[in-house]
């Protein structure tokens, strides 16, 4: 009953690149976070730390900066691709190269002055492997809230439910999505601002008896809108707005005053993707 | 050699709430984090554990959420001010409330729906001692980028000095900023709009040659704009973005790629204020 | 081309439970972060907001507060057991329950007094799927540090490799680890206590030629050391220490002066598991 | 009305060091986060940007490793002492350098191998002006707990009062505590150690009606221990644990199950010093 090495992989986690394009005195700004992750024939570093086809982790981080100089960046997704097909490209132990990319955004308040935009994270993932690419995109931190349009009840009552029911209560969430590609060649800035679009539209748009209807409702509408969109996987905490209790103060509370609290929340996971998809994940076959 | 009880003070930190107004079908929301705290003769809880005269700190929040109801939340200065007086009016221990509100910004996206703003954050700081009140404004997590129109040089060269000089380099921070009212009565929400209008545009406008003379901008802009303003304070963080050395590459760098560090980063603190403001700050003396 | 439902699970996430027992004078603590997750038939609340199967979210929390006073905390794979069983024994749609466990940790200092051990994480993570339940150990935040006895070299010079080879480096890492257990009924303490021995004593006493070698040799001793484990994953991030140039001020740097940074960072995964372990991974065919 | 600069101050903030003494096979460690600010007359940069009296803020972190290397880091305390008098010694424009130190533990497993102590940060913080120097140490993020011997009653029942009476409850808090010396020449690691030791003591041995009684006797206990310690403040957040109501379920709580909330919560903060003190504080006349 020997003992072997499994799954493995490695790079640079990560890797914060702030790229200007100064067309004479209006500028243009990317600010991103780039990891790194490789995959292939690494047994050997891992057994007796023959490092003989390990690149550092420096020179996957030299990478990024000297391909934001030499090819600028366009967009997350094209520049994760460039940097992904390098990697399994020019390393033969490599056979899977990862680029995850956080963007964050920035407002124009001049020629050359910016303001940054918040909580709100876009990101891409780009896989290559055997000369076939992945692209995935999403975001994260985008926080909504409906006040009212949002039900909850018919729901189990086991012995340990004492929740009440109501038809009036705040939905509110942190999204955290991401939905993947048909292609490699797409046109990233239309496809990701449609996707995001929808799922905000469904958010507001959808009359809610539980957050598992507003998360199908999301999905639904970008694979509606979008062909070249195939799965879409959310996360949604269910950011609770508790209703106080106002009666020992000779008060109502017609849905007025809340608490917005920290934890415990609900977490609600799910994936809207196509049927003849191709793709088939075993794990939730009876699920749909 | 005896030892004693010095400055004290207590209360109730972090109270969230969410206030929404309903205006038919259209409504609106409040979203803030309150902090009570009271001071006063407090030395027998410290001393021998009577509380007689100690308001609970959950009664503190009980009062924020009824007064919410009650008389609702025009604006956190407002709000601050009539839970200050509250404290200070009703408990003959307590001498001295400060209350501080933080808010926290939501975008519209429908008639009942929202969209969380992001990093920033308004404040308001509301003192009540003795009949009188102060109000204190702010805001913090404000990041701005001037990706040009900054030098630095002419410095100061000791032996530990490797900085090179440079005339043009990204200038980037996080303003946190506070400035003091004369007065307890205004139109809060259009003094607040402008200060901040008033630092944003100075940031935006001032050719700067250090991060000082930035600041001192800010300031000195908010009050020449705003005469109901006595006294800006600001902490600006230098968030450094350090040029990319792309030579062992083949590769210029010509202000174009960045790496955008976390530590360790420069810390700029100053105060900007009226020369007859009357409250003599005998700290800083012989400093301007 | 129809959009479904794929894969979805929904639970409460971080319950946050302090367990005292009160033997007489003497009491004991557990402080536990707990989350809950179910899957199974739940399309009807996805698809119409029918939530006829929906366990609420605040009856899960619940029911983790009543099992801790009905039954105790003894462990927290025994208390994870437990409320992953029920779940599935008791909700007839719910096919798949994961219980997710953090424990923080406390010194003693007297009978009812203790201090909290730092930022170390012990975890639990059972899954109750089709009357078979899996169980999971792991630690998170273990910050381990060798200032000698690590070199690295021999790596890939590719056109952007700057790094200058090291055979005296200082090695630290924040250990997340996690251990699967062949069956769901050992002494979890004692497993527990000498899993986390091995990977620190694996960690501690490997002169190390990469941080890979360190990893698979801190999998392999927990194999080696207990029969009952049958894979170790682990996340180790190379927490660079660089030595820092001081040339410039007349001085050498023989390994004593060094800058720990925060970004970016090297990221080093890996599983060790046992080569007959019939859950075949196909995801690593070829690298073993 | 003219506008003018107040009080102003600069610096770098968080320069991360790791000092190694290399004592033949034997290691020791220390790790700081090293704050520096420097005041004086700096008008110049504010108002114009004249650089000519700015010794740069990377010169300051510079100086940090320096000094590291050429003198050691025997303790927080005396190193803050010799940069702080260095940079007032050097620089004519500045007349006050403060010096912020922050300590992490590290906790021996072998003669070079060592694990992060945790959450507990040792602090000092030394500032040099006109020739003197003053010396405060502290710590924070020691978090505490008394499981019994803590009662909460006879407090003031105000119309916003719900809170139930209780002479049994948990008792918790992360201390954070600064003492300051009298004079800037002594065994700091004694001082440090019995300081931390009162305080926890103090702590464990406190049967308490009140968190302010507890901390009224944490820093009775310092000052009466430690001569050369003349004031001690605390800031103790109350870190509450609400006994959760199990009779729904048919179950009892006989202060066993209990939940620790994140928010909001209360903050006692307090002086405790010496009578004769010399260094009277306006601001407490009355409270004490």
């Amino acid at each position: 009953m020997s003992i072997v090495l499994g799954a493995n992989q490695y790079g640079k986690a990560e890797v914060r690149l702030v790229r200007v394009v100064r067309a004479g005195g209006r500028h243009d700004l990317r600010d991103l976070n780039v990891s790194v992750t490789l995959a292939g024939d690494l047994a050997a570093t891992h057994l007796t730390g023959d490092n003989t086809v390990v690149l550092p982790t420096d020179s996957q981080k030299n990478t990024v900066y000297a391909f934001a100089r030499a090819h600028g960046v366009d967009g997350i997704e094209e520049f994760g691709l460039r940097l992904a097909r390098h990697f399994v490209a020019s390393q033969p132990a490599i056979d899977t190269a990862t680029v995850h990319i956080e963007e964050y955004g920035w407002q124009r308040l001049g020629p050359h002055s910016f303001q940054r935009a918040g909580g709100e994270v876009r990101t891409a993932t780009v896989t290559c492997t055997d000369g076939r690419t992945e692209v995935e995109a999403g975001l994260t931190g985008l926080v909504l809230l409906n006040s009212t349009d949002s039900e909850f009840h018919g729901y189990v009552k086991d012995p340990y439910t004492t929740l009440p029911e109501t038809n009036d209560r705040i939905l509110a969430t942190a999204v955290d999505a991401r939905w993947h590609y048909r292609g490699d060649n797409l046109d990233w800035e239309d496809s990701y601002g449609a996707a995001r679009a929808g799922l905000v539209d469904a958010f507001v748009g959808t009359y809610s008896l539980s957050l598992q209807q507003t998360l199908y409702a999301m999905g639904h509408r970008v694979l509606t809108d979008r062909p070249e969109i195939t799965e879409v996987r959310l996360s949604l905490p269910n950011k609770h707005h508790l209703l106080v209790d106002l009666t020992p103060f000779g008060l109502d509370n017609p849905n007025e005053v809340f608490v917005a609290t920290d934890r415990p929340y609900g977490l609600i996971e799910g994936t809207v993707r196509r049927a003849d998809d191709g793709t088939v994940d075993p794990a939730d076959g009876g699920r749909h």
